[in-house]
């Protein structure tokens, strides 16, 4: 019998990856390193395997994408048993609800991992021998999430503070929840030791979680369970209902649940996790030629170095550059320093408020 | 009675400003600044006006670009009244024997001016003054040339060294031309003042320069001539026999005439002249906003300086840069610093070696 059923989380929209990513096309679905979409690689690690790690497979992401997310499942082997379908975007707080509701199918007392499907992983070993661990804790009623053993003072994630002493199954009762630090902050972070990166995967029991939401935001799991209810099924897909699931607060797991209840553990984790926030996040997750460069496309570098590059089918050519990111589509550039990819959020914002379609 | 005949020299190809420029599309035919191309901006600055200076215009241009440059010619109602199509390219000394034969038509002392279509004069009553000047010494016999005054050491151009005297006309004779210099030769030339950039641009008269060719270049003569004599009239274009025109040898009238002549002379002016040899002279010469950048076509910046941008209709974002030069096309995309845009002939090799049509 298997020991957790996975939930892969797809309803984000991010534009940190724009152009390349946009509101209708996130960048969960971006072919972006390897020849596989961070979807699909995050249902191949949750393959049903020989060793009985993973049950079948359920995603729960917007209505809109519902095509794109099947057919990028079904080209590697790796359709879900379950596709929800989620009318319009709510955050994770009621997706995690709702996957608990689905979860009850194989069983009140069934585990569930909750997987974010725009993140990177590279040590899918690591994250395999995480998983068993979490699932352990989280039979004996714990909700584990997963915290990632900071590599280096990022400011792009939250952390997560453990309390001082593990439990015997390694697993930590959380002190605190942090925002996202300045760089400062985050250095002496990563000295203490005792922060953890919020990697946004959780694993716990079904009745457990619900049990949970019952008392923190009963709001939330009322119009969860009320929009699943009425939810209309169609083969594998369930579309939840519009009405019920549109008068769902929004909020974040973190934010509805994992502050509150006193049931959180963290595991402390080393996995090769990276969220792929940023073009440079994937510059850094890239391969890379002898001069520090990532090419995709048909380019021609004189004089180049360290800079990612994913062209479209036009030639690029590029002379005397350093530390940049070029990215470029049909209908738009992206020319940006390296080290400050993050203002492509100033970038959408101009657009947003010009109307114009680029987004 | 006109005092100077025009003929424009449009049979340049370059490709320094590729992506923009291309074999088939050399950049006398680009509209970069303002609303014109170099050619237009050439041909109206050699209008014949109220003050009787110029005489009908002549252009001598690659047969294949007849169309185009009859259209831009048109276009600002500068129609020349000759238009010389060369069959293949050979340099301006051939060039510069057709003009002169062509120019025969006004009189066999008519004094011509040949002037390249691709640079560009930002003072043109500077440019009319000179022409004066320059056309009163041609007059007595002698071949003048434009020596531009240095505004800085510029590698790109090549210089003439002035005799010290100048003659009571206030044209020199010329002690030496020399090659484009390093920084360190070029800082010199500049200090000794005695060294003018070689503009291309030579004011003579046509049996003048018909004899001195016959003493020192005799082989491009006789070929240009019964390339001349050969070739076939239609309404105002005059093609060149492809057979005698290919046979005739390709050289510059600097190589062929200038160096060998003693009737050669350079007149010191200042006129805003700069060739358009580069995106790094293109940007000193464009409009800039407050940041220092030069934009056009759809572009956001964000914390972007002293960067030059040609977009062709897509969106082009930019976050962080300095110093650039982006130009984007539709098949084609360059990316630059703006201080090593010369390299981009490395780019255009790699892609003749790979037989490319991008260039």
């Amino acid at each position: 019998m298997a020991s957790v059923y996975p939930v892969i989380l797809s309803g984000g929209s991010g534009t940190r990856l724009w152009p390349l990513s946009r509101k209708a096309h996130p960048k969960q679905f971006l072919t972006l390193i390897g020849g596989r979409s961070l979807l699909q690689e995050t249902a191949l690690r949750v393959l049903p395997g020989k060793d009985g790690l993973f049950g079948p497979l359920t995603i729960i992401g917007n209505e809109t994408h519902h095509g794109e997310a099947e057919r990028q499942l079904a080209a590697v082997n790796a359709a879900p048993a379950l596709h929800v379908l989620e009318p319009l975007a709510r955050n994770t707080a009621p997706a995690a609800a709702i996957a608990a509701l689905a979860a009850q199918r194989h069983g009140a007392e069934a585990v569930l991992a909750l997987l974010p499907a725009d993140h990177a992983i590279t040590d899918v070993a690591a994250f395999h021998g995480a998983m068993s661990k979490a699932a352990e804790d989280a039979k004996s009623g714990r909700i584990v999430t997963f915290g990632i053993v900071p590599t280096g003072p990022e400011t792009g994630y939250g952390y997560i503070r453990r309390a001082d002493t593990a439990r015997p199954t390694g697993t930590y009762p959380i002190a605190e929840f942090v925002e996202k630090p300045d760089l400062k902050t985050a250095e002496r972070y990563v000295a203490a030791g005792s922060y953890l990166w919020n990697s946004g995967m959780f694993v716990a029991r079904a009745d457990v979680l619900l049990a949970e939401m019952a008392h923190h935001c009963p709001a939330i799991l009322d119009a969860a369970r009320a929009a699943f209810d009425q939810g209309k099924r169609n083969g594998t897909a369930l579309k939840l209902d519009p009405e019920r699931f549109g008068a769902c607060p929004s909020d974040s797991i973190d934010y509805a649940l994992m502050e509150r209840t006193d049931k959180a553990s963290v595991l402390p984790a080393r996995m090769g996790w990276n969220d792929v926030g940023s073009w440079a996040a994937l510059y850094d997750l890239a391969p890379k030629d002898e001069t520090g460069n990532a090419l995709a496309g048909d380019v021609i570098t004189i004089d180049t170095a360290r800079t990612y590059i994913h062209g479209d089918g036009k030639l690029i050519a590029t002379i005397g550059l350093e530390d940049l990111v070029i990215i470029d589509t049909r209908d738009a550039l992206l020319i940006a320093r390296r080290d400050k990819v993050q203002d492509v959020k100033a970038v959408i914002e101009k657009l947003a408020k010009a109307g114009r379609p680029e987004r």
